[in-house]
């Protein structure tokens, strides 16, 4: 194998090197006051040694990223009777979001979508009592990181100015499918969006998707191998928005992105990679980030391709 | 390894014991008139060696399996520059096609749908004073079959019948996006579309991208290794309409259909293999070419995810 | 001029003879326990007299049609202002709105589809300390009937399953086109849905728009004479959502229709019509309703046209 | 009444004293090589009187103006029955038209929009062994004037660059809504929106409609008293894209525009009002026209509201 150190450290260089295009997330202070500058990666293998490089250990907002740590608990439980709910296919552009509800009565495209991810926030209000802490335990379980948790101003902030998600949510409701309380969906989402970690914790949340669904470390199984399978082949044709297609054509990965800048990227049964750089290019991810798992999945020919 | 011949049988099998869903394409009578019976298998290693089974070597109408093939040819010669005249991102539901060429400008969403393929096409005209000579040429020498040809019965059924293709073109061109004269392009497209190989020529065709971009069994360069591994990113992302997900998620392997029921898949660095059976599932994609697809790899535990 | 009471009871039995067909609007139980039987009518001209035949003193729930009364609340107190909130264009059909909304930045279509009647409140949330109490005092004086009121079981069952409309409105307040608080502009929104009239009260109240802009019989300036006419205007464009041509083709006078049955026509310069019958036809407008002014003004061959 | 050549004279001079704003339609060198100064109109009573004042007798392409004209041809032949092949609602903006003919299975939703007047032109090939003959003699006839003709330079010209048109023709036809062959369909298409005119010959051609569906000065019989009804009343709805509430607001009559800058209204049993400037407003009609019309509306207080 590669020395992974050592082509981290050459292409975090690289990437640095080059100017830092793209605009930090503002549409709530708590994403815009991020200084840009910051960027970070970290490597996890399936083994546990782990490889960073940059402002790995600095804490920022994973966003969206946790829509897959949402999905992996759900379908822990539920498994193939969530699809009843929603769909696993590639949402086009986000344009398309809401015509997609309309002619789909409902049924979000898939649960890495805004709409996918608010009907999953109802089947956990479904299934717990208190959903945000057993959420919150989970992450903390396979992650083994007793210390991760909710921002809570991200979280009331998200509330005040999430009119869209709580349109998209009341339009999943008039069709029938959020069961529960619109309120109280509406608050799970806006907490989960709000978990906070750094590279090198994030990498290692992630490892049980490059592990055939066994936590790294201690190899307890946290979802089944065909699960983990799923979930790698959910954020491969839907991870990136509008960009689902770009990733997949210049980096060749399963990965998830958020609008606070991280992104996450999986070699099954390989190793997981974890990057942060705030500023976002036209798509809503990362620029560095991009250009980082680009050049590394270049120079190591890593791929599933 | 597995016995692939053993695991190809009991799969086979397997499948033909079940109930052949389903309803064959009926749009133009070349494919209405198609056995419903037929069903075929092979198993095609990088190094040559092929396991079949069935009606494995009836040749059929490969249909949209063929835009593969001019994509390959197109990404030879062009190179990135082709994807200044279409995307690479996954489309959607097939509903929002046009929807999404009026949003876009006229920019397809990606090759494999048949707005993009349409696009490819005339950038094949460009290229090529004899287009479908060429890519006929093409097909035959990347394949190593001399036999391959198209079914000019169903290139001019196509024809006859393809107002909503020609309506697509038309619109393309109405934003500039295709150069040459319409009835031009659109006769390479449908010659395209009229391709016919049996399943063990198919799979061994595809062969090069399991081979990263070099032709099986001579190893000669097809395409560069970037750009096999690219081919196969859209075909993950973008290879079965509104299926794309579903077979991400049930089979885990980038690959693309027909509506004359075949289908083809890739697991790189290994085999590729092709199915036919022409009964279509509500998506346009073989009932039985999935199931045995997604069985195959169950067993196998074969999948890039 | 013909005999109005001859030719209404003449058109109310035909009409009355024919099947009642439709189904009456169940989406909350105030609506769905009407007798369906109901059918009244009453013309009222603009020196006064009133003819009437059927259920004409039965009170229903005015629903929609209670948004040209809030327009005109807020088109007598903001001028053209207000329509840099909104157009005055037909819609097309009611599929589209909320894609209309996402390209057009949250400017709804029109103020009688129920986005741009949700704008029309939170305006009239601008204008007025008690919005509700002002719309219901503004209806009583150019009605000149002091009974008229909210249902307050209607509007209590609209909010509690009117989850698209709260959809509608967070979505056009993430466009920032919404300036008061989600919950106060709904609750003005559902108690004018809920407005109750019979027919003798209905045909009265729209008085002054076939009186330009006067309230008949006193003659007291509502709106001004060039508003009357854009009011008059927008409900023949846009006052049927889906059947807004069919209503112009076959009736060819500006109206309004709402889910409860009832109807309201206008001929400028000499009657206003109201009709109930709580059966519905597919489009969401009353069966017996559109029967009845199509007949009656084939008979009068009154028409703007 | 008010005198009719005094207003007429006054409105004009108001209107030629305002900047002259707007860009003339370029997409055929035919439009756009005309004079942008032209400003012509031209009043039609029903008794045959005549007002007009500046370029007042130039001819020009009346474009989509002549779509009442075949929209005329065809109801006075199939009455009601081509309504199974096409809708009369408003069709929202421009943008919806293909995905309304996608959802509506290839009904147009009107027949004064593209693919409507489209549908309507091959309705005129099922009638008639030479629809352009027909058609010509049947405008020679209803205008009383026999030097009307189509310009052959533009028909031309549209159909060397009506892509789009042509798209939206297959596309129908993909649906079976044309019966005829494609390339016979647009040549009457192209031809009739060549048909050339000017604004005392418009008016004219136009009086039919104001008529009671009389021609005036003969008072010929051309359609049916209940059918100018209803061609007044989709010319109402329908008549001017994305303007048609704009101008039933502004202007109150029943109208159609055309790229060539021309514009009609008509206000029933009064008389026609043809302009014409070349300039055309954001919405694709003539910037003078429009304001022409609002004017004189405004002054005479004519509105149908």
């Amino acid at each position: 194998m590669f020395d992974c150190q050592d082509v981290l450290n050459r292409t975090y260089q690289r990437v640095l090197a080059m100017e830092n295009k793209g605009a930090v997330a503002s549409y709530i202070p708590e994403l815009a006051k991020v200084d840009p500058a910051n960027f970070g990666v970290c490597i996890t293998t399936k083994t546990g040694e782990q490889f960073h490089c940059g402002n790995s250990i600095t804490p920022f907002s994973i966003q969206s990223i946790a829509k897959v740590l949402s999905l992996s608990l759900a379908i822990s439980h539920q498994g193939e009777k969530m699809w009843e709910r929603m769909d696993f296919e590639p949402s086009g552009s986000s344009f398309n979001s809401l015509v997609q509800l309309e002619t789909e009565n409902g049924i979000p495209r898939n649960p890495l979508i805004n709409a996918g991810a608010i009907v999953v926030c109802d089947i956990l209000c479904d299934l717990f009592e208190n959903p945000k802490e057993e959420l919150l335990n989970y992450v903390r379980k396979i992650s083994g990181i007793k210390s991760i948790s909710y921002n809570l101003e991200v979280a009331k902030s998200e509330r005040l100015t999430g009119y869209r998600n709580y349109a998209l949510l009341n339009f999943i409701k008039s069709f029938g499918n959020i069961k529960n309380d619109c309120d109280t969906v509406i608050d799970v989402y806006f907490h989960l969006c709000s978990l906070e970690m750094n590279c090198v914790e994030l990498s290692k949340t992630f490892g049980f998707l490059a592990n055939r669904g066994k936590q790294i470390i201690t190899n307890t199984q946290v979802v089944k191998p065909s699960q983990a399978k799923r979930i790698n082949a959910i954020m491969q044709t839907c991870g990136f928005y509008d960009e689902a297609g770009e990733f997949a054509f210049r980096v060749g990965l399963p990965g998830k992105s958020g609008v606070g800048g991280g992104m996450v990227a999986v070699l099954p049964d390989a190793y997981t990679i974890a990057t942060w750089s705030p500023k976002l290019n036209k798509h809503g991810n990362s620029y560095r980030g991009m250009k980082f798992l680009e050049y590394f999945t270049d120079e190591t020919q890593d791929t599933v391709f």
